[in-house]
Protein backbone atom coordinates (compact mmCIF):
# COMPACT_ATOMS: atom_id res chain seq x y z
CA UNK A 1 0.00 0.00 0.00
CA UNK A 2 1.27 3.55 -1.07
CA UNK A 3 2.51 5.94 2.10
CA UNK A 4 2.05 9.71 2.05
CA UNK A 5 4.26 11.23 3.91
CA UNK A 6 2.37 13.60 6.34
CA UNK A 7 4.99 17.23 6.27
CA UNK A 8 3.74 17.87 10.08
CA UNK A 9 3.83 16.57 13.45
CA UNK A 10 0.11 17.90 14.36
CA UNK A 11 -1.39 15.90 16.59
CA UNK A 12 -4.85 16.24 15.20
CA UNK A 13 -4.12 15.96 11.39
CA UNK A 14 -2.61 12.47 12.10
CA UNK A 15 -5.68 11.68 14.20
CA UNK A 16 -7.82 12.79 10.69
CA UNK A 17 -5.51 10.74 8.41
CA UNK A 18 -5.94 7.77 10.87
CA UNK A 19 -9.88 8.25 11.01
CA UNK A 20 -9.83 8.05 7.19
CA UNK A 21 -7.90 4.90 6.78
CA UNK A 22 -5.49 7.10 5.02
CA UNK A 23 -1.50 5.26 5.42
CA UNK A 24 0.81 8.19 6.30
CA UNK A 25 4.35 8.68 8.50
CA UNK A 26 4.67 11.79 10.07
CA UNK A 27 8.14 13.89 9.14
CA UNK A 28 8.37 17.27 10.82
CA UNK A 29 9.33 19.74 8.56
CA UNK A 30 11.97 22.55 9.17
CA UNK A 31 10.69 25.81 7.86
CA UNK A 32 10.82 29.35 9.17
CA UNK A 33 6.65 30.37 8.72
CA UNK A 34 7.48 33.89 8.65
CA UNK A 35 9.18 33.36 5.47
CA UNK A 36 6.30 32.58 4.14
CA UNK A 37 4.09 35.62 4.76
CA UNK A 38 3.33 38.49 3.32
CA UNK A 39 0.34 40.77 3.25
CA UNK A 40 -1.97 38.58 1.22
CA UNK A 41 -3.31 35.93 3.99
CA UNK A 42 -4.30 33.44 1.28
CA UNK A 43 -1.69 33.25 -0.72
CA UNK A 44 0.59 33.21 2.89
CA UNK A 45 -1.14 29.87 4.10
CA UNK A 46 -0.57 28.46 0.50
CA UNK A 47 3.00 29.32 0.18
CA UNK A 48 3.23 27.88 3.81
CA UNK A 49 2.32 24.46 3.28
CA UNK A 50 4.30 24.23 -0.14
CA UNK A 51 7.37 25.45 2.44
CA UNK A 52 6.46 22.67 4.36
CA UNK A 53 6.43 19.94 1.48
CA UNK A 54 9.69 21.20 -0.09
CA UNK A 55 11.37 20.84 3.28
CA UNK A 56 10.42 17.40 3.94
CA UNK A 57 11.03 16.68 -0.04
CA UNK A 58 15.08 17.67 0.59
CA UNK A 59 15.25 14.43 2.76
CA UNK A 60 12.82 12.22 1.21
CA UNK A 61 12.64 10.59 -2.01
CA UNK A 62 8.95 9.31 -0.94
CA UNK A 63 6.32 9.55 -4.04
CA UNK A 64 3.11 11.27 -1.80
CA UNK A 65 3.79 14.35 0.72
CA UNK A 66 1.58 16.32 2.17
CA UNK A 67 1.88 19.56 3.67
CA UNK A 68 -1.19 21.98 5.56
CA UNK A 69 -1.39 25.23 7.63
CA UNK A 70 -3.71 26.37 9.28
CA UNK A 71 -4.76 30.39 10.19
CA UNK A 72 -7.41 31.71 11.82
CA UNK A 73 -8.33 35.17 10.47
CA UNK A 74 -10.54 37.87 11.69
CA UNK A 75 -10.70 41.18 9.91
CA UNK A 76 -7.78 40.80 7.90
CA UNK A 77 -5.91 40.00 10.91
CA UNK A 78 -4.54 36.68 11.74
CA UNK A 79 -4.98 35.25 15.06
CA UNK A 80 -1.69 32.86 15.62
CA UNK A 81 -1.00 31.17 18.81
CA UNK A 82 -1.68 33.16 22.04
CA UNK A 83 1.39 32.87 24.24
CA UNK A 84 -0.06 33.26 27.47
CA UNK A 85 -3.82 33.50 29.27
CA UNK A 86 -4.07 37.21 28.73
CA UNK A 87 -3.23 37.04 25.14
CA UNK A 88 -5.98 33.89 24.63
CA UNK A 89 -8.43 36.16 26.81
CA UNK A 90 -7.68 39.11 24.25
CA UNK A 91 -8.88 36.95 21.11
CA UNK A 92 -11.54 34.95 22.82
CA UNK A 93 -13.02 38.70 23.03
CA UNK A 94 -12.40 39.51 19.61
CA UNK A 95 -13.99 36.36 18.64
CA UNK A 96 -17.20 36.74 20.59
CA UNK A 97 -20.48 37.55 18.76
CA UNK A 98 -18.95 37.50 15.18
CA UNK A 99 -17.79 35.75 12.37
CA UNK A 100 -14.29 34.57 11.33
CA UNK A 101 -12.48 32.83 8.80
CA UNK A 102 -10.19 29.63 9.11
CA UNK A 103 -7.78 28.89 6.12
CA UNK A 104 -5.78 25.71 5.34
CA UNK A 105 -3.50 25.85 2.59
CA UNK A 106 -2.69 22.31 1.01
CA UNK A 107 0.02 21.01 -0.55
CA UNK A 108 0.47 17.80 -1.92
CA UNK A 109 3.86 16.45 -4.09
CA UNK A 110 3.39 13.47 -6.56
CA UNK A 111 6.80 12.31 -7.77
CA UNK A 112 7.83 16.18 -6.93
CA UNK A 113 4.82 17.84 -8.91
CA UNK A 114 3.30 20.11 -6.43
CA UNK A 115 -0.18 21.06 -6.18
CA UNK A 116 -1.47 23.38 -3.70
CA UNK A 117 -4.94 25.04 -3.31
CA UNK A 118 -6.81 26.75 -0.47
CA UNK A 119 -10.09 25.84 1.87
CA UNK A 120 -12.16 28.53 3.94
CA UNK A 121 -14.54 28.04 6.60
CA UNK A 122 -16.52 30.75 8.22
CA UNK A 123 -16.88 30.61 11.66
CA UNK A 124 -19.35 32.05 13.87
CA UNK A 125 -19.41 32.20 17.70
CA UNK A 126 -22.33 32.83 20.17
CA UNK A 127 -21.58 36.12 22.34
CA UNK A 128 -19.41 34.77 25.17
CA UNK A 129 -20.05 36.19 28.99
CA UNK A 130 -17.00 37.07 30.60
CA UNK A 131 -17.85 34.14 33.02
CA UNK A 132 -17.71 31.79 30.23
CA UNK A 133 -14.72 33.31 29.07
CA UNK A 134 -12.60 32.70 32.36
CA UNK A 135 -14.22 28.79 32.38
CA UNK A 136 -12.61 28.59 29.04
CA UNK A 137 -9.84 29.94 29.74
CA UNK A 138 -9.32 27.60 32.77
CA UNK A 139 -9.98 24.34 30.58
CA UNK A 140 -6.26 25.15 28.94
CA UNK A 141 -7.88 24.30 25.61
CA UNK A 142 -6.13 27.59 24.42
CA UNK A 143 -2.39 26.61 24.63
CA UNK A 144 -0.74 25.76 21.22
CA UNK A 145 -4.01 26.70 19.05
CA UNK A 146 -4.06 29.35 16.70
CA UNK A 147 -7.32 31.52 17.29
CA UNK A 148 -6.86 29.81 21.15
CA UNK A 149 -10.14 27.60 20.78
CA UNK A 150 -10.10 23.88 19.76
CA UNK A 151 -13.45 22.82 18.00
CA UNK A 152 -13.32 19.66 18.13
CA UNK A 153 -13.00 19.88 22.15
CA UNK A 154 -15.43 22.49 24.50
CA UNK A 155 -14.65 25.76 22.24
CA UNK A 156 -17.84 23.86 20.27
CA UNK A 157 -20.00 25.06 23.08
CA UNK A 158 -19.16 28.23 21.61
CA UNK A 159 -19.69 28.07 18.01
CA UNK A 160 -23.34 28.60 17.02
CA UNK A 161 -22.08 27.71 13.55
CA UNK A 162 -20.28 27.13 10.26
CA UNK A 163 -20.49 27.25 6.90
CA UNK A 164 -17.71 25.23 4.73
CA UNK A 165 -15.34 22.32 5.56
CA UNK A 166 -15.56 21.18 9.18
CA UNK A 167 -12.27 19.40 9.20
CA UNK A 168 -10.27 22.14 8.06
CA UNK A 169 -10.91 24.24 10.82
CA UNK A 170 -9.73 20.96 13.14
CA UNK A 171 -6.38 21.92 10.45
CA UNK A 172 -6.85 19.19 7.79
CA UNK A 173 -10.00 20.01 4.74
CA UNK A 174 -11.02 16.42 4.28
CA UNK A 175 -12.68 16.98 1.26
CA UNK A 176 -10.27 19.00 -0.63
CA UNK A 177 -7.42 16.69 0.23
CA UNK A 178 -9.45 13.66 -1.09
CA UNK A 179 -10.29 15.50 -4.69
CA UNK A 180 -6.45 16.34 -4.46
CA UNK A 181 -5.30 12.81 -4.13
CA UNK A 182 -7.59 11.76 -6.84
CA UNK A 183 -6.94 14.09 -9.33
CA UNK A 184 -3.42 12.47 -8.76
CA UNK A 185 -4.70 8.87 -9.14
CA UNK A 186 -3.61 8.26 -5.44
CA UNK A 187 -5.37 4.78 -4.97
CA UNK A 188 -7.97 5.87 -2.97
CA UNK A 189 -9.99 2.83 -3.60
CA UNK A 190 -7.70 0.46 -1.80
CA UNK A 191 -7.46 1.89 1.15
CA UNK B 1 -20.53 16.40 40.32
CA UNK B 2 -24.12 16.32 38.81
CA UNK B 3 -24.60 13.42 36.06
CA UNK B 4 -26.39 13.70 32.94
CA UNK B 5 -28.85 10.51 31.95
CA UNK B 6 -27.95 10.20 28.30
CA UNK B 7 -31.37 8.63 27.10
CA UNK B 8 -29.32 6.52 24.51
CA UNK B 9 -27.23 3.91 23.46
CA UNK B 10 -25.78 5.72 20.48
CA UNK B 11 -21.75 5.21 20.93
CA UNK B 12 -20.97 8.92 18.90
CA UNK B 13 -23.57 10.39 21.25
CA UNK B 14 -21.05 8.95 24.11
CA UNK B 15 -18.00 9.78 22.48
CA UNK B 16 -19.53 13.59 22.20
CA UNK B 17 -19.83 13.95 25.73
CA UNK B 18 -16.45 12.40 26.97
CA UNK B 19 -14.85 15.03 24.40
CA UNK B 20 -16.60 17.67 26.18
CA UNK B 21 -15.71 16.32 29.89
CA UNK B 22 -19.85 15.69 30.64
CA UNK B 23 -19.99 13.33 33.13
CA UNK B 24 -22.98 10.78 31.93
CA UNK B 25 -24.55 7.72 31.82
CA UNK B 26 -26.30 6.12 29.05
CA UNK B 27 -29.24 4.51 29.05
CA UNK B 28 -31.30 2.74 26.47
CA UNK B 29 -34.89 4.37 26.22
CA UNK B 30 -37.73 2.01 25.24
CA UNK B 31 -39.97 3.58 22.82
CA UNK B 32 -41.59 2.84 19.37
CA UNK B 33 -40.24 5.53 17.27
CA UNK B 34 -43.25 4.89 14.77
CA UNK B 35 -45.78 6.64 16.97
CA UNK B 36 -43.61 9.97 17.34
CA UNK B 37 -43.53 9.94 13.66
CA UNK B 38 -46.30 12.39 11.44
CA UNK B 39 -45.81 14.61 8.09
CA UNK B 40 -44.22 17.35 9.84
CA UNK B 41 -40.67 15.72 10.06
CA UNK B 42 -39.16 18.39 12.70
CA UNK B 43 -42.21 18.08 15.14
CA UNK B 44 -41.60 14.60 14.95
CA UNK B 45 -37.73 14.40 15.94
CA UNK B 46 -38.79 16.51 18.50
CA UNK B 47 -41.52 14.43 19.44
CA UNK B 48 -39.07 11.33 19.73
CA UNK B 49 -36.36 12.99 21.52
CA UNK B 50 -39.11 14.02 24.51
CA UNK B 51 -40.86 10.46 24.24
CA UNK B 52 -37.04 8.82 24.71
CA UNK B 53 -36.41 11.24 27.96
CA UNK B 54 -39.94 10.39 29.33
CA UNK B 55 -39.46 6.85 29.00
CA UNK B 56 -36.15 6.57 30.55
CA UNK B 57 -38.00 8.90 33.37
CA UNK B 58 -40.10 6.12 33.87
CA UNK B 59 -37.95 4.21 35.81
CA UNK B 60 -35.19 7.01 36.82
CA UNK B 61 -35.54 9.69 39.20
CA UNK B 62 -32.17 11.62 38.09
CA UNK B 63 -32.46 15.44 38.34
CA UNK B 64 -30.88 15.70 34.52
CA UNK B 65 -32.17 13.61 31.63
CA UNK B 66 -31.31 14.19 27.98
CA UNK B 67 -32.66 12.75 24.52
CA UNK B 68 -31.98 12.96 20.87
CA UNK B 69 -33.10 11.49 17.68
CA UNK B 70 -31.69 12.75 14.34
CA UNK B 71 -32.91 12.32 10.92
CA UNK B 72 -31.61 12.76 7.39
CA UNK B 73 -34.34 14.67 5.31
CA UNK B 74 -33.77 15.18 1.27
CA UNK B 75 -36.93 17.15 -0.96
CA UNK B 76 -39.29 16.64 2.39
CA UNK B 77 -38.00 12.29 2.48
CA UNK B 78 -36.61 10.81 6.01
CA UNK B 79 -33.42 8.61 5.08
CA UNK B 80 -33.85 6.68 7.74
CA UNK B 81 -30.83 3.53 7.95
CA UNK B 82 -30.38 1.08 5.11
CA UNK B 83 -31.70 -2.35 5.42
CA UNK B 84 -29.01 -3.74 3.10
CA UNK B 85 -26.52 -2.82 0.51
CA UNK B 86 -29.13 -1.95 -1.94
CA UNK B 87 -31.41 0.22 0.21
CA UNK B 88 -27.60 2.17 0.72
CA UNK B 89 -26.50 2.38 -2.49
CA UNK B 90 -29.90 4.09 -3.78
CA UNK B 91 -29.83 6.44 -0.88
CA UNK B 92 -26.20 7.63 -1.85
CA UNK B 93 -27.43 8.22 -5.33
CA UNK B 94 -29.87 10.73 -3.98
CA UNK B 95 -27.79 12.61 -1.88
CA UNK B 96 -24.51 12.95 -4.52
CA UNK B 97 -24.49 16.21 -5.65
CA UNK B 98 -27.08 17.63 -3.88
CA UNK B 99 -27.91 19.89 -0.70
CA UNK B 100 -29.72 17.68 2.61
CA UNK B 101 -30.90 18.56 5.75
CA UNK B 102 -30.39 17.04 9.64
CA UNK B 103 -32.23 17.34 11.66
CA UNK B 104 -31.60 16.76 15.52
CA UNK B 105 -34.13 17.16 17.98
CA UNK B 106 -33.14 17.85 21.90
CA UNK B 107 -34.85 17.44 24.77
CA UNK B 108 -33.73 17.93 28.27
CA UNK B 109 -35.15 16.83 31.57
CA UNK B 110 -34.20 18.96 34.72
CA UNK B 111 -35.98 17.69 38.16
CA UNK B 112 -38.74 16.59 35.50
CA UNK B 113 -39.55 19.90 33.70
CA UNK B 114 -38.51 19.08 30.00
CA UNK B 115 -37.60 21.76 27.46
CA UNK B 116 -37.04 20.43 23.73
CA UNK B 117 -35.88 22.01 20.81
CA UNK B 118 -34.29 21.44 17.50
CA UNK B 119 -31.20 21.86 15.20
CA UNK B 120 -31.30 21.57 11.50
CA UNK B 121 -27.68 21.39 9.70
CA UNK B 122 -27.26 21.33 5.54
CA UNK B 123 -25.07 19.01 4.24
CA UNK B 124 -24.25 19.65 0.65
CA UNK B 125 -22.06 16.54 -1.27
CA UNK B 126 -20.42 16.51 -3.75
CA UNK B 127 -21.40 14.42 -7.15
CA UNK B 128 -20.11 10.80 -6.43
CA UNK B 129 -18.87 8.69 -9.39
CA UNK B 130 -19.97 4.47 -9.65
CA UNK B 131 -16.75 3.53 -8.56
CA UNK B 132 -16.93 6.22 -5.35
CA UNK B 133 -20.45 4.56 -4.10
CA UNK B 134 -19.29 1.12 -4.90
CA UNK B 135 -16.07 2.10 -2.69
CA UNK B 136 -18.11 3.60 0.05
CA UNK B 137 -20.27 1.05 0.50
CA UNK B 138 -17.25 -1.25 0.59
CA UNK B 139 -16.09 0.32 3.49
CA UNK B 140 -19.40 -0.90 5.53
CA UNK B 141 -19.86 2.56 6.84
CA UNK B 142 -23.08 2.31 5.63
CA UNK B 143 -24.89 -0.27 7.76
CA UNK B 144 -26.68 0.74 10.61
CA UNK B 145 -26.58 5.28 9.89
CA UNK B 146 -29.45 6.99 9.02
CA UNK B 147 -28.83 8.76 4.79
CA UNK B 148 -26.10 5.75 5.07
CA UNK B 149 -23.27 7.89 6.05
CA UNK B 150 -20.44 8.98 8.35
CA UNK B 151 -19.22 12.48 8.22
CA UNK B 152 -16.96 11.63 10.91
CA UNK B 153 -15.44 9.01 9.00
CA UNK B 154 -15.02 8.36 5.45
CA UNK B 155 -18.29 9.69 4.26
CA UNK B 156 -16.38 13.19 4.48
CA UNK B 157 -14.71 12.30 1.57
CA UNK B 158 -17.79 12.75 -0.32
CA UNK B 159 -19.09 16.06 1.70
CA UNK B 160 -18.33 19.71 -0.31
CA UNK B 161 -19.67 21.65 2.74
CA UNK B 162 -22.11 22.10 5.44
CA UNK B 163 -23.88 24.95 7.01
CA UNK B 164 -25.19 25.37 10.70
CA UNK B 165 -24.23 22.89 13.44
CA UNK B 166 -21.24 19.92 12.62
CA UNK B 167 -21.93 18.22 15.70
CA UNK B 168 -25.32 17.76 15.31
CA UNK B 169 -24.88 15.72 11.91
CA UNK B 170 -22.75 12.77 13.95
CA UNK B 171 -25.85 13.32 16.30
CA UNK B 172 -25.53 15.31 19.19
CA UNK B 173 -25.51 19.70 18.47
CA UNK B 174 -23.11 20.75 21.22
CA UNK B 175 -23.83 24.09 21.44
CA UNK B 176 -27.87 23.45 21.16
CA UNK B 177 -27.28 21.18 24.08
CA UNK B 178 -25.11 23.87 25.62
CA UNK B 179 -27.37 26.47 25.99
CA UNK B 180 -30.14 24.77 27.34
CA UNK B 181 -27.80 23.07 29.90
CA UNK B 182 -26.71 26.54 30.93
CA UNK B 183 -30.81 28.07 30.71
CA UNK B 184 -31.59 25.52 33.09
CA UNK B 185 -28.42 26.20 35.05
CA UNK B 186 -26.30 23.28 34.73
CA UNK B 187 -22.92 23.97 36.53
CA UNK B 188 -20.67 23.63 33.47
CA UNK B 189 -18.40 25.55 35.04
CA UNK B 190 -17.32 22.85 37.69
CA UNK B 191 -17.15 20.47 34.99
Amino acid sequence: MEKIILASSSLRRKRILESLNIPFKSVSPEIDEKTAFTKNIELSVKKCAELKVKSVMENNKAKWIAGFDTVVELKNEILGKPRNRYEAKTMLKKLSGVTHKVHTGVSLACSYKISTDICTTFVTFNKMTEKEIEFYLNTGEWNGVAGAYRIQERGSFYVNSIKGSYSNVVGLPISLFYVMLCRYNFPINSI
